[in-house]
């Protein structure tokens, strides 16, 4: 892992300053499907060696991870039942579809998800962590995610998880019940799914899971096991691949650190052997991207050299 | 309307002595989805003018409605609320997709499904018939195919509607609710359209709701006008261009009949100003439509020319 | 057949004269694809019984085809080659895609079109005419589409044939050899095919060829039998299920003719035992057919209940 | 770079000489779409450190490139045009469909193929190459071939390539060309694509571009530069997110080298500033993927975490 020296942090609040400029100059109105949240919010976080860290702009500032969710279920699940088992009942293939599409449900083998990072397979996912029933296993869940941040208090956001429209992913749950690609119901299965997308971080939080990614698996500061070698391996993988939504093949060519967005605007960077990040920017592009996000993190890549392929 | 004469019962009797001795020959396992039912099972019946009859095989046995009732269900949602409300919330198009697709939702007006035939369509339609509750919405529909078929006893099968996997048609249901296709409850809206597929009738009462559509709308009977003509025209249409599920353009053009079949091997055939038909038959192929009721009907119609164009 | 009598002669003038109106009014440069013609050119005609015809607006006008000639195609490829055959090479079903859909072909059986009146299917057809080479199959359907309109002068215009962009077409011809549909050079099989859909006509031509398919196939004026009643008849009935794009559906169900309409704006359409009727209105809806052709045969429908379910 | 030392090349007859056992024991006849090449063939090499090699069965047998090809011009295209250029006409993101699929071209931005690793793509891609015409365009190409593996003599193999039925390209060319995302004729643009895929290598010679790959783009006897480091960082991302036709995902998880596979057998696999290599086995799987190459990288892979993430 890499020291986060005084360059990395001036580089980090440069960044975030020409970020804001922008942002004052341009249309935020013309971006996507974000809510009420506040559209000029940008934040970032970096873990390096040892726990340093750096952080600028609104880094303290919680939201719920959403999506970025998808990429700590799967390696609880991997954990859970191990790779075959698991990969029996989601694919691992890119869609070239939107993360909540149902249609791809209907092609190649009925009911199968194409992969974890798409709403579908986050469902199988999540289905397939240990549990006695919905409540045991969304406290599993939420200890591992308090392990990994380091934040022994996190929790999920009951108002927003009890406001929001769940019905498209009860048509996901449902239609794959219905091929037998999930045995159990709705409170045991789907509930734990929707209250893991309400867990609330912020950016510091999570550049300590993405460093942990980076670290093959250890606290980067106590030097601690917390995700075996192996489920590591898997979900930096499957990050790299279809962590960014349908924009994911651009995202691995422009930035390439595997990484996982939230419709948020969260994304959970990871330069394996060398640092986490974490970064805010609610303010989303077409295809459900943090605008600010992506602009950040090609930023740092650029300079750093961040990229699996640079 | 046509008199059901002589040569009319006589050609019924050969037909499904024939379609008997074929059917003890062939191989039945080889055909489709079908269950449990009697696979050898025949019964056909013809309503004419002022209610003559005939019928050959098993005429009388009873047998669930399934996709037959979509038709009768269309009907009186356009009675209803009318075909502009109708239509707006449904299409009229074929779709070229089988009849349980989700995926076609995700094309074209997200939510909206393509025609009244099609599963999703004819949830919309059923949501759509007036009714303070399920309950009430389902009594309306129940009372409507009870006049239609003139027998006051019709009722749904409670065993087959318990026991039957509705997670397919939640997942439809929650989809289109996501888009606010549908406003309501499970209980309210999707409960009574399983119910109404469960309905139960024999060859003869499906044979006599043909004859009412064969008639414009009037009882052949009484002359009772049951449903409106301009209901029935449109009605008539799409069964003639989407009823015979992803077959219905084949059918179209081997037996030309507006037709509408069902997946417990039933199919409700109208030859417009001449005659209503009912058939039975289980065994279903790759469509979903009766094997024996396809070659039945397509042997009335080639002798008495009951094709809509020939 | 009916007889074309004054007051038949008095609506159509009337409206004509009503769309003539509405198009100055409206905003034509809002209407889709077309290209420069006269956008606001009506014309109309009927024949009925012993050839009585009735005109209206630019009834003499000329134009283009376009796909109004697969219907005519399809009608020489079943006399030639019969149902069986053709059949085999190209479906019936109604494929709910836009006509010049190439994606549909990698659906079902690879490379067999859904039905005869997309393009990829009235390549099909096309190519399944007899004919020693491109030449010979294109000069036996003008000879027959100039029996059936009774002018021996038809022809194709040869400089918009030479100066249309064919290169979708031959996506769509080298994608079914590729596959075995056909076997063939782009000369002998595609070329007859552009040809084709080039030859010119007028209303009142177009009314005579829909007056023969109103008449079972027999000249009205001679009574001289053009075109087989079977063939008639599957002509008839894949008009009503495909003929008029991907709007099929909707047209069935408020004109309710059977119809097959070009992108030059032409509609030629049928009502069995009655009458046949041309139209020419170059303007078109996003369907790609012609916004004046729908709202003229809409009121004919109405005013004198021309569908077949009316 | 690394060594090729003892044990790597001791290791590599083992899982060969494995592979060979296997092969005697199992049904080739199962294995998919391959032809009359000795189903039992082969072959490996390593090129590492300063031009280290390895090899071990028929790692000298020659064969055509098919579809690694791709890989190398769009290393060539990347090196003319420039990215920004290239990928205004060629997307970045896997498709989730076959490699040569049509349909991907009708959706999203119409004609434009999802990313230069499919027979659409790789046809755009081969089109943006300099060249004065189909001659030129492919005699730079290779050149280029020839300098990456240090072969003068390497040529396509005629024969071959004009045995070959190209109707499905054809197709996929005149389809692009319709939607002007082309602009030229076959000769000049679809020949050339054609011709390389025909270029022969043997698996020593394709180990060594593999290492000009792994090592940033210079040579690795000579250190001569023969390809621009931003081209090898785009080529190897996109190889390892769409390189391994819809089984990209799985192999990226199972083996997770940036490879490129062929119908021929070929793959070309990279452990970037580590090693190239080169495999041959001529029996495909159902994806189009050599069974013989998958086992032998994975096996390679594991032993010497060859994987980017491992």
């Amino acid at each position: 892992m890499e020291r986060i020296d005084k360059a990395k942090v001036a580089f980090l609040q440069e960044v975030v300053e020409r970020e804001r400029e922008y942002r004052h100059e341009s249309e935020m109105a013309s971006f996507g499907e974000s809510g009420e949240e506040d559209q000029e919010l940008v934040g970032i976080a970096l873990m390096g060696a040892e726990g340093d860290v750096a952080q600028a702009g609104s880094a303290e500032q919680r939201f719920p991870l959403e999506s970025v969710s998808k990429a700590l279920t799967l390696a609880l699940a991997l954990e859970d039942v191990g790779a075959e088992a698991l990969f029996a009942r989601v694919g691992m293939e890119p869609s070239g579809d939107p993360y909540h599409s149902i249609a791809t449900l209907e092609e190649g083998e009925m009911g199968i998800p194409s992969n974890p990072m798409i709403n579908a397979g986050a469902i199988v996912t999540t289905a397939m962590i240990r549990g006695r029933d919905g409540k045991d296993r969304f406290e599993r869940l939420r200890d591992f995610f308090r392990r990994l941040s380091a934040n022994p208090e996190l929790d999920y956001n009951r108002a927003m998880f009890e406001a929001e429209d769940q019905d498209l992913n009860r048509a996901l749950f449902y239609y794959m019940r219905s091929h037998d690609v999930l045995v159990g119901s709705e409170e045991d299965l789907l509930v734990p799914y929707l209250k893991q997308t309400s867990i609330e971080m912020n950016c510091r939080e999570l550049s300590r899971i993405a460093a942990v990614l980076a670290n093959r698996g250890c606290d980067p500061v106590s030097g601690e096991r917390l995700i075996g070698e192996e489920t590591v391996r898997i979900v930096l993988t499957l990050m790299f691949t279809t962590g960014m939504y349908d924009q994911s093949g651009r995202y691995a060519v422009e930035v390439g650190m595997p990484s996982k967005s939230g419709v948020s605007g969260a994304i959970l960077a990871v330069a394996p052997g060398r640092l986490g990040c974490g970064v805010i920017g609610p303010a989303l592009n077409e295809h459900g991207n943090s605008v600010a996000g992506l602009r950040l993190l090609e930023a740092l890549s650029k300079r750093w050299r961040l990229g699996v392929f640079a």
